[in-house]
């Protein structure tokens, strides 16, 4: 049996949560909080399946829910979109991501990705029997290069993915690349595919420019997010995507026969949780904002170079002063001999920059787990 | 936008379902019991995210749930599997299905189908560039002819989709089968898949002849099955997929890039179900048949014709006494005529037989239901 998907192999954040388990590090590779899911969520979990809420949710996900994600896309972003036409619940954000791509990507078409990126994207166009198109970052400041973007663009590119907070970076799009995004895609066929998945998670007053802001992108684009992130459960996989409706109706084509339909009690939870507790999401930006600040203060009297972390929860360091590894060699090194895990910015990447020395930590932690990380790296 | 699958509308069980909603009727249609979840698995579940088991899983599933699956299939089916290499968690049957198909089977290739079978088959088919091959059943009683089965093999022919006890007809493989199975596939490189949702529900003393008992088979398939179905909890969607190492790596190269991991609190309350209270699924087929019998002396006393059900939890109607509309129609009519929503045959089929007049009736239903649903079709 030959492999359909030779470049596939374990995901870094597996390899290195496995690693970290095995030598007792500090695990800040893998991106999940150690704290706490909201009481309420888990008491409204608790309270649907006592109610009764265990058989099939309908496919494209609870009436609810889609009615609270409708809701809070247009308190905000300003987008007014129909719950039952076009917004579908998910197994998370990574089945809507494959379930977009194989709804509207052909074989031979080619799909623009923004390098690094997340590690799923690849692989979900490799099966539609797509090719991925890489144009890379800036390697200092994770920018776009809009002009590069353009010049990838040819007759048989059918979407191009983009992901604002950027993972692994925290790089955010401002109102400029939206324009630039609008400006590419005018005239063109392209379908975009935005993953939002850190939508909440931005910092210093800094406005998250959701391809919901901006209808012209929106008409042509499946807006990704997971509450994973934003309600600290990332084991509950529970995501959703937001389309126009023709694209929705492709999309749910696939999702219809993937999973079918997402874990029904959480989607009663999520719709309460929304619904009635919007401070959460609100508030979280100066939660991580705090971790954010405070482990970089302490990162500041290591020999790792903290970079500035405009979103989400992962705070990249240079190691140039610590060590000339590469960066899966240095993660490596610095889980089992150091005890604290990290994921390297390779794997993100069809092309790794020659001689970048970087490392991304996750700061989605207790600040004793911080601070047991910080009495480790502060001796490297 | 030009659909990818052209041949996929929203699938017969969310139609039926939300016609009987909107006619207030009995839904017998779509495949979920009305009684309640084991109390034990809702505690564990509890427990479980009260122990803060809310982070991503494993990609292939808890290790407690992996061996538990492991275990009992060595328990009930005789083969020793290893947990770490040849069993993976899913969102559901569907996603190992969907994951299954994807990972093995290349554009251009051909996977056989059994006629009627589950609606999900055909689409993930398609979406990996594949060509469904459809061999009809026997119409009467629902067997293989594998003579045909054989005859529709060609070199391209990569996978062979089974299905027992099967959906819709609830006819299951004896000894036989499994011999003939063995017979066709021996000195080919086809993938078996079997589905063995309804595992556990047979009846009449009858042996399920799962695919795991076949060593010759076993070493050449996907063998997937799901917790909703033995647990009462199809809005659950936990399910997995046992198959040797080779095809399990493959499967995980999408699993992991499709849904990355499954709802975590659930793996553990599974995990503790199955191991701690093997009779609920030792007892389920007595529990079914009791349901079955009932129904079936009900039926006896309608106009509608009780076909024999071996496994599964549906009853097959012939309805020619009745009436003379083709099932779709029939199954419309008597869930808004006749306040009983059932499902109809044609579309489990690339080419329903002609003149065919068969519905499908669920009884995974409380007395309660089936009562109220027979005093309707008592009535017609
Ligand atoms: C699915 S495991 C990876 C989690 C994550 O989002 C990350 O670490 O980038
Ligand atoms: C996924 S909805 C269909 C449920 C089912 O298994 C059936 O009714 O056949």
């Amino acid at each position: 049996l030959e492999t359909k998907l030779p470049k596939v192999g374990t995901t870094i954040f597996t390899v290195m949560s496995q690693l970290a388990l095995e030598h007792k590090a500090v695990n800040l590779g893998q991106g999940f909080p150690d704290f706490a899911v909201p009481q309420r969520l888990v008491d409204a979990l608790a309270r649907a399946m006592a109610e009764g809420r265990n058989q099939y949710a309908p496919m494209h996900g609870i009436p609810a829910l889609r009615q609270a994600i409708a809701a809070k896309t247009q308190r905000c972003y300003g987008r007014k979109v129909d719950a039952d036409s076009e917004v579908t619940v998910t197994s998370g954000a990574s089945e809507a991501i494959f379930d977009a791509v194989l709804a509207v990507v052909r074989p031979g078409e080619e799909v623009i990705v923004l390098d690094p990126c997340y590690d799923c994207y690849e692989p979900a166009i490799d099966l539609a029997g797509a090719v991925a198109v890489h144009v890379p970052l800036d390697p200092q400041d994770f920018s776009v290069d809009w002009q590069r973007v353009r010049e990838a663009i040819t007759p048989r590119t059918r979407m191009l993915m983009v992901n604002s907070p950027h993972n692994p970076s925290g790089a955010m799009f401002g109102a400029s690349d939206m324009q630039a995004l609008a400006d590419i895609l005018r005239d063109t066929s392209i379908v975009l595919l935005s993953d939002e998945v850190y939508e909440h998670i931005v910092f210093d007053g800094a406005r998250h420019e959701s391809v919901l802001r901006h209808p012209e992108l929106a008409e042509r684009a499946f807006v990704v997010s997971s509450f994973g992130k934003t309600y600290h459960c990332t084991g509950w996989k529970v995501g959703y995507a937001v389309a126009p409706p023709a694209l929705t109706a492709e999309f749910r084509k696939v999702h219809q026969y993937n999973t079918f339909c997402t874990f029904a009690p959480a989607q009663f939870a999520f719709a309460d949780m929304i619904e009635n507790e919007p401070s959460h999401y609100e508030e979280l930006g100066a939660f991580y904002q705090s971790k954010r600040d405070r482990f970089r203060e302490q990162l500041l009297e290591t020999r790792l170079e903290p970079l500035p972390v405009p979103g989400g929860y992962f705070q990249l360091v240079d190691y140039s002063k610590v060590s000339d590894l590469p960066d899966a060699e240095f993660c490596r090194w610095l889980t089992v001999e150091k005890g604290v895990a990290a994921i390297p910015l390779s794997p993100f990447y069809a092309r790794p920059p020659e001689g970048q020395r970087l490392a991304r930590l996750c700061f989605a932690k207790e600040p004793a787990t911080l601070d047991a990380a910080i009495e480790r790296l502060s001796a490297i």
